[in-house]
């Protein structure tokens, strides 16, 4: 407990630090730097005009409800969308298992209130997203991370799992590896984790920015029981909205609900009209293959680029769908090491590092594709090569 | 840790229980039942075309960083309109002390996850505000009732608390009780609270709502270090934006900080924008006055209502702002039991026991006056008279 005269702190404060990430970006954020650090979406995909038309359709039609309070559980018709879209993609959910939340990093704090004893286990993949961690952390788990390999973690991997709370997984597009798990290992991995009783907390921030075929049904399909899934409006609409989704199995859903209540009582109802009537029209249908071309268009860039500028000894997978490319370096080369030589040249990304739980790999590196030019992403992969070339490791 | 196979629920989550407030609502809100249960504010003040005027300049001028990723601190203009307006009510702020919360209710999660310890102890008014005691449960304290009188807090009161990890008050017109602690009071509670090293947390979201005169300075102007205000514009604006602030010790404000961005990276910067944009010319300056002139009339109704149809053996205060009266019902009259009576009569209140940390005083009650009609008021005050009449003790 540490002390700030006259206050004593929790000790699950400790566990609470600042966001690496946006430690970095601060430092990276000058004028001139080309950066591939971020994690936004790109701001060119957000649909003003529908935002606008929807906005005033709900201050004209249903003002008075939508500023007033609201149920902790979410909007209903908003629920229903939910599970109606769910079912498309091959989850089958009763409405009254979604729970709207302030975007998904909510569901992840609420996940972690619900779930997580202090010195209790969780597993996560290898690497696996930090905002994860960061909502995990106050809850003071001790992580075990689970082998992965370019196809998701290894089934023989989840041994190191037996005991945890849960599995924390991102099965589609990861955040930071850009990777995807295929069915067969999707089959696998559920199989084994019914099998051992390990409950899987499924997050799916990107699943719909696929490019060339839609990734396969999610982990919770097929352990619907053992499965926690992670929804959110922010990378198909708007993540300023901040607004996502909890699909929970039944006995654990009031848990969930009440925690829910007592964090800020419901997600604004402002919010979730306005999207519902962004999107109950089937708005989703013509606008999310937008951001699909477009990020295709921005993800070919950099692999080319990539191709053109770095050297062999440097590895990446080409990602299917998502905003990140993940790069390891030749070994020796440490990429925080190396990150101020390549802002002095100009350009910025974040090193890997941060997204391990523990056996952090120091040289990986993510670059986002999906806010830069094709002619910066070129210009900025070039200043990575040279900043490699003039690395003594 | 309880079992619902997979899944292992944390211990805190059994201090997790669905809201009295939110169960009682759900059985009284049947058509043709008056309700003064509620706790909403009135839906007739929220001003939706200052609302839809803000969105469309919010979205014509700034749509893409409105709906953006944002800074966990929240939106700058919004944390110095802030501070100058509690440097006019008498607390003199940084911005850099100011962090935008999803709602008032998040601040109180924040405080939690930040200052309590599983087994270290809270103290609280008698009665105190239900969903303070909901925001807190899943850190486990164990909580301390303050002694209090019609003033508020008994300075005597505080030496139950030495050692707690802080006061939890509510000085401003309190839900329940909808007392309003005096500028001598104040001067004694923080003076004592000082000398003991004992911080404060004050939630003030009633603040505005005064109906003859502005209440004292708040707590914090008298022990600013010592202090963390919870402020809140549902009951100014709407609550359907869940737009509140905590201002901060700087010692403070890192930890709080952080636990702000692991709960949800930052609160919707749509909502801040909007709201800044009603706000930024002085709209409030006009518009608060008709949200107190409206609730003082319905004061005025409830207060000759009370007095006509109650009988002398009950007592109450006038509340002088805020939405609630508190009732004091005969030694021995039980307002849990009573409840069904008066439903069944037509009309519904809000038992007064949930609102007691420990020891509650079960022949209390809350009313709220603000969304129902005089005339609604006085045959449900009516009505309530009946179902007190026709009990058995």
């Amino acid at each position: 407990m540490t002390q700030h005269l006259p206050w004593t702190l929790a000790r699950r404060a400790e566990r609470m630090n600042p966001s690496v990430i946006r430690e970095i970006l601060k430092v990276t954020e000058q004028p001139g730097i080309i950066s591939l650090a971020g994690g936004l979406p790109s701001p060119d995909t957000f649909p003003i005009e529908a935002m606008r038309e929807a906005t005033n359709r709900v201050l004209r039609d249903h003002p008075r409800e939508a500023l007033q309070y609201a149920a902790s559980e979410g909007f209903a018709p908003l629920r229903e969308w939910v599970a109606i879209e769910m079912a498309e993609q091959g989850l089958p959910v009763d409405p009254a298992q979604v729970l709207i939340t302030t975007g998904s990093q909510q569901g992840l704090d609420l996940v972690g209130k619900v779930l997580i004893d202090p010195g209790s286990t969780v597993a996560v993949e290898s690497p696996t997203y930090l905002g994860a961690l960061q909502a995990f952390n106050p809850c003071e788990p001790d992580y075990v991370a689970v082998a992965c390999d370019d196809d998701g973690p290894l089934v023989e991997g989840l041994a190191a799992a037996r005991g945890a709370r849960f599995l924390y997984a991102l099965p589609n597009f990861q955040n930071p590896s850009g990777r995807c798990i295929g069915a067969t290992r999707r089959d696998q991995l559920m199989e084994a984790a019914r099998a051992m009783g390990l409950p899987v907390v499924e997050d799916n921030p990107y699943g719909e920015l696929w490019f060339d075929g839609a990734p396969p049904a999610p982990l919770a399909s097929r352990w619907a029981e053992g499965t926690v899934y992670l929804g959110s409006f922010s990378k198909v609409l708007a993540p300023g909205l901040r607004l996502g989704y909890v699909i929970a199995p039944k006995p654990l859903f009031p848990k969930l609900l009440q925690a829910k209540q007592a964090a800020d009582l419901h997600t604004p109802g402002f919010n979730q009209r306005v999207v519902h009537e962004v999107i109950r029209g089937g708005f989703l249908h013509q606008h999310v293959p937008t951001i699909r071309a477009r990020y295709k268009a921005q993800r070919d860039a950099m692999a080319a680029s990539l191709q053109a500028h770095l050297p062999a000894s440097c590895h990446w997978n080409t990602p299917q769908g998502g905003m990140f490319f993940w790069l390891t370096l030749p070994d020796g080369v440490d990429a925080t090491a190396l990150l101020p030589k390549a802002v002095a040249l100009g350009m910025a990304y974040v090193p890997g590092a941060a997204f391990f739980a523990d056996d952090a790999r120091a040289n990986t590196l993510r670059l986002s594709f999906v806010t830069v030019s094709p002619e910066q992403i070129d210009r900025g992969i070039r200043l990575l090569a040279q900043a490699l070339e003039t690395h003594a490791p």
